[in-house]
């Protein structure tokens, strides 16, 4: 039955194809022309991917989970596109921001006919799981909702705790990894023990993921990267770094902070003041370790699902890409 | 049998009640104290009376009606959220808006909560109609974002049709109380013409309503309307009643429009000059034709319902109380 399963790439073309069918010229054009642009853009696809590796883990039919799979990277996409507005972001993968291109009523509507359609995607689950899919998606879509707003928060507190952060982004990213590893399980009929396991392992999955990209937006090479380096100090984000560099910091905490949120200094001077602070500290060092701990979590609880291990392959080669990628 | 419907005010009290246990003091405050600031400005709650009207008419149980009529009236809430960015509204229901009390990022972020919100409200259905009507609620949810565009395009278009205006509001207006009595419909198990009458019924009865709210702007008893006498001329608004001037104004068009769109005019000198030309094309009686036109139609096909008539009575009074309505 191994042989069954299917690889990464096989599920990433299934489903690229897939979701590039959703393109249409639907009325009005004033409202589909900015929807078509955010879903051309394509991205990692972390979220269906994970959601069809769940499924096919389990023994389930991949097709019944395609169209919940498109119903979660449309509300990805949602998030997004009403991020953008809130971050004040210009660009999004490299490209001009809906509401920059266009202006923030478009995006918001946007944004909303794009969750409305994940609904619908949603709700195409197999019945015999379609209440706990759709239940648990829209509850985890205002989780996701209640992370924007920490992080928010965050912007204009003075003080955030490591902890703090942790759950931010937990609620923010984790939860919506979580959520698809989950939703997949039930789609393929898993025990509500299993489904939950890999819930844990995608809290894990997800805290991991976002220290990493904490960490590559200071230490990654541009290049790979495909962002400024430094972009999160540049904008004073409260980053695990920068809160942990605080927390160790003891007398320096104040020359740090005072550097981080300075708007004086050039952006490349108060990155390397700012990374020769961390480095002081070894910030690199206890980020990575930070990373490693919940990553290990993560591949201990997928270990200690009860199914062969061979089924368990193809998310734990996944699960490893995600970590030791460089970008 | 017909003892046992309820009446319109034990509906309304029945629902505001169960509304009102929403609050709650969860976290994040910066997101739940607009939510509940929100959810707590009352309103005429005419979605979730006509959904429990619809499943009491059918013999359903109102109980399983009631949790999906909050979600209703919760999705109503998220798009008034949105609208009110997107209007540029200081004022809602007197007071002021959440974008204005606090910002735009957490007007949109609390009205994305809301609808993810209304999605678990609506997945309460009994399981032999839930999925029609989650369906049903978010292709509503789409139409609706599609109406809003449409009315935003309005703003900034020189002409619009009569047909135009009415397809905006339908999709705007209608669609929601069209789908909210349908929905109610489908709880109670009535059959699928049944409920499909009842959506026919409720596209009228959302246009004649709209129509109504277009002229009770002008010519209501500002006292009794709660709103500046006018508003809508005020804010250059391309009502039933100023497009169907223009229709009828043959040379005068171009003097309807210079007036209409005239920033210069005083608001007082303004709305009174436009309600000159108005009279003198008979225009509160060609409106008044046209919302009776509508009412009749919706008023048929309640009569064309195969139920026997005595279960119609709440409907029919209540319909009738929205259209005799002064305010």
């Amino acid at each position: 039955m191994y042989q069954s399963l299917h690889s990464i790439e096989y599920l990433l073309d299934h489903f690229n194809q897939a979701f590039t069918q959703l393109h249409g010229e639907k009325q009005p054009a004033e409202l589909y022309i900015p929807i078509n642009y955010t879903l051309s853009q394509g991205g990692k696809r972390m979220r269906p991917l994970l959601m069809l590796l769940a499924c096919d883990m389990f023994g389930g039919n991949i097709e019944e989970a395609l169209n919940p799979a498109i119903g979660i990277e449309l509300f990805h996409n949602f998030t997004l596109l009403h991020d953008d507005i809130m971050d004040q972001a210009p660009l999004r993968r490299g490209k001009e921001t809906v509401y920059k291109k266009w202006n923030t009523n478009v995006a918001i509507l946007a944004g909303d006919t794009i969750f409305a359609q994940a609904n619908l995607f949603i709700l195409t689950s197999p019945s015999r799981s379609k209440t706990r899919v759709a239940r648990l998606f829209n509850r985890t879509a205002i989780e996701v909702c209640e992370g924007q707003q920490y992080d928010m928060n965050f912007e204009t507190s003075s003080s955030v705790s490591i902890h703090e952060y942790i759950e931010m982004i937990r609620l923010k990213t984790a939860v919506l990894l979580a959520a698809s590893l989950k939703m997949g399980a039930l789609i393929a009929f898993a025990s509500e023990q299993s489904a939950k396991i890999l819930y844990d392992f995608g809290i894990k999955l997800g805290l991991a993921f976002q220290l990493k990209d904490d960490l590559l937006d200071v230490y990654g090479s541009q290049e790979k990267f495909g962002k400024v380096s430094g972009g999160d100090i540049i904008e004073c984000k409260k980053t695990f770094l920068y809160l942990k560099a605080l927390e160790l910091a003891g007398n320096q905490a104040g020359e740090l902070r005072q550097i981080y949120t300075s708007s004086a200094l050039p952006n490349k001077d108060k990155v390397t003041a700012v990374k020769e602070i961390f480095s002081s500290l070894g910030i690199r060092e206890i980020t990575q370790k930070e990373i490693e701990k919940y990553y290990q979590e993560a591949v201990d609880m997928l270990a200690s699902l009860d199914i062969p291990g061979t089924y368990k392959v193809p998310l734990q080669q996944y699960t490893s890409e995600l970590m030791y990628r460089e970008k």
